[in-house]
């Protein structure tokens, strides 16, 4: 019997290249975690595999389909988005497509948080302060460094947390966020879907929540204290994030991105950040990335923390990714069901 | 009828000083909010004077007693702590003392869950990458800048809060950290005080917690997944974070201190991150602040997060406690009951 081959496009930890050592299969893996793997190595080597497993730094199009010949029948990527797969050329030729969403919720969900408490904190002027040797010329004083409470606090007893987009990771967010005191959640999801009050309704009283309710994104960016862009990338939602709503923020509220790069106008949040009119912005992700320069307009504003797209980073997630991946394209190979397969339509 | 004299030693901000606008009080006030009040300003100002409003930055003692004279019946301090002034002096010269507790337990809890998140995600090496104009030369990669995720994930369904210290402040942080997945919380606190099972029981179950113990030191080093120093500072307590503490901590876990710089000793946790004792850590407050340099050895661990003291630095707390003294001088002036104030014993 001939065993099938499978292509591994990059050297992932030991305890998931371990789920490959198994007589049923002919593996052939890059060896390198931290290189990307080679195109030239990729073309060459998928020659006759019936499956591969990508990272999101290789391109899944027809170069590496025909490279692969008739015999591939599924490709699996170690991510949650499939930008670099051409799913309809995929769908056309039969190859299933698995993939890694979910398992990364709560690593994004953790970083939102974080980013929306370091936006209105100071935290970028303040640890530059102190690595610079600075803080002998900073001695105490009364408003010293001070922004804006996140928790609700004797002046203002609600809070109220938007969303762009709410989906798995906002509803995450929007847990951790219950008990710093929030009140209202707002969000503003994709205007094709159906409003759905019964279901916001039960997530108000879960959380006991006063409100949660879908509005446009006018009343959004007015009502928030903290605004989260959590929304799926894609040319309908290119910069939703522009001056026009920057302009109606809050002076004290905060912006977090730990989307797409794509869905904020960079030059506008600089801009805004500049002449105050939202408090601070943390980013995990900036259009361009990661060309992104020290002299890029959001790395130069001070109220602007920059993430180098970390939002899935943790060792667990990754390894559970990786090990979705892994498992995806076994089965895939095998005629089994995939653990986590992308349902195409052509 | 004389109107009696109280100093204000900080000019705070309009909202806060125009409580001090009333016919029946004669008020003397340092006029800048940045610059502390000059000694010298102080006592000659302070004379005949029936209360003062100070700030941490003030020493409250016999010289500045003497300087007001007999008249003095009340200090009301901007500041939860209360190092500057001598109590036991206060005490006998029968002085009452303001003080302005409880109102910074929300803005500290805040920072300590976002410290937490900060030294588990790697966040002063990725920042400073993205400053420093770097970002370009890491591309992504499976596992690259990963760190310990603080919420509950596939591989670990249970986490491990510990402090060291279990007031207001540690238990607000508790209060948050719930839905990140926390199931377990150890937390030591001082050793004449009584255990209080009762209340740990009420205090787990109002959480959905399955435990809330105090255990000895070795216990909650050994099995925390982040520990809190948020205990009163003193003499007893000095270096309660020490070499042996830190040695016990898991190679995955993460300290965080937002209460005094004497609780941890610096060199000993800067040796224990270099050496990968644990994963990482963030200090609102460090030994000898704010005489803290560039070189510091905290200061130069890059798994060290080190702010400024800006654990209360927000508006509306520094706002809160601003008016807390307000009220405090005021009521004690005039003889009504103080909003806040110190019991003491001679």
């Amino acid at each position: 019997m001939v065993r099938p081959k499978v292509v591994i496009a990059r050297h992932l930890r030991e305890e998931v290249m371990r789920l490959f050592d198994r007589p049923d299969l002919d593996v052939v893996a890059w060896p390198s975690e931290t290189e990307a793997c080679d195109r030239n190595w990729l073309l060459n080597n998928i020659a006759g595999a019936t499956g591969v497993l990508v990272m999101l730094t290789d391109k899944v199009n027809a170069e590496l389909l025909d490279a692969a010949g008739p015999t591939l029948c599924v490709v699996s990527t170690m991510s949650v988005g499939y930008e670099h797969v051409d799913v309809q050329l995929l769908a056309r030729r039969n190859v299933k497509l698995g993939y890694t969403p979910d398992v990364l919720t709560d690593a994004v969900a953790d970083i939102s948080v974080m980013l929306a408490l370091m936006a209105g904190r100071n935290v970028r002027s303040t640890t530059n302060i102190v690595q610079n040797g600075d803080w002998p010329n900073y001695p105490w004083s009364p408003f010293g460094f001070c922004g804006p409470q996140l928790s609700t606090n004797w002046i203002h007893s609600t809070r109220t947390m938007g969303f762009i987009g709410f989906g798995r990771i906002a509803q995450a967010t929007l847990k951790r966020l219950v008990p710093f005191g929030f009140t209202h959640c707002l969000y503003a999801s994709n205007p094709s879907s159906l409003p759905n009050p019964t279901r916001d309704a039960e997530v108000a009283q879960k959380y006991g929540l006063r409100e949660v309710r879908r509005v446009a994104l006018d009343e959004l960016a007015r009502e928030s204290d903290v605004v989260f862009v959590l929304a799926p990338g894609g040319p309908e939602l290119y910069h939703i994030v522009n001056e026009q709503f920057l302009k109606q923020m809050k002076k004290t509220a905060v912006l977090v991105n730990t989307a797409r790069g794509t869905l904020v106008d960079s030059e506008a949040l600089a801009k805004a950040l500049r002449e105050g009119w939202l408090w601070g912005a943390g980013v995990d992700v900036v259009e361009g990335e990661p060309k992104v320069a020290a002299d890029h307009p959001l790395v130069k504003e001070p109220r602007c923390v920059v993430l180098p797209h970390i939002g899935s980073a943790t060792t667990e997630t990754r390894l559970g990714m990786a090990t979705t991946a892994a498992k995806n394209l076994i089965a895939g190979v095998l005629n089994e069901p995939m653990p986590v397969e992308l349902k195409m339509t052509q």
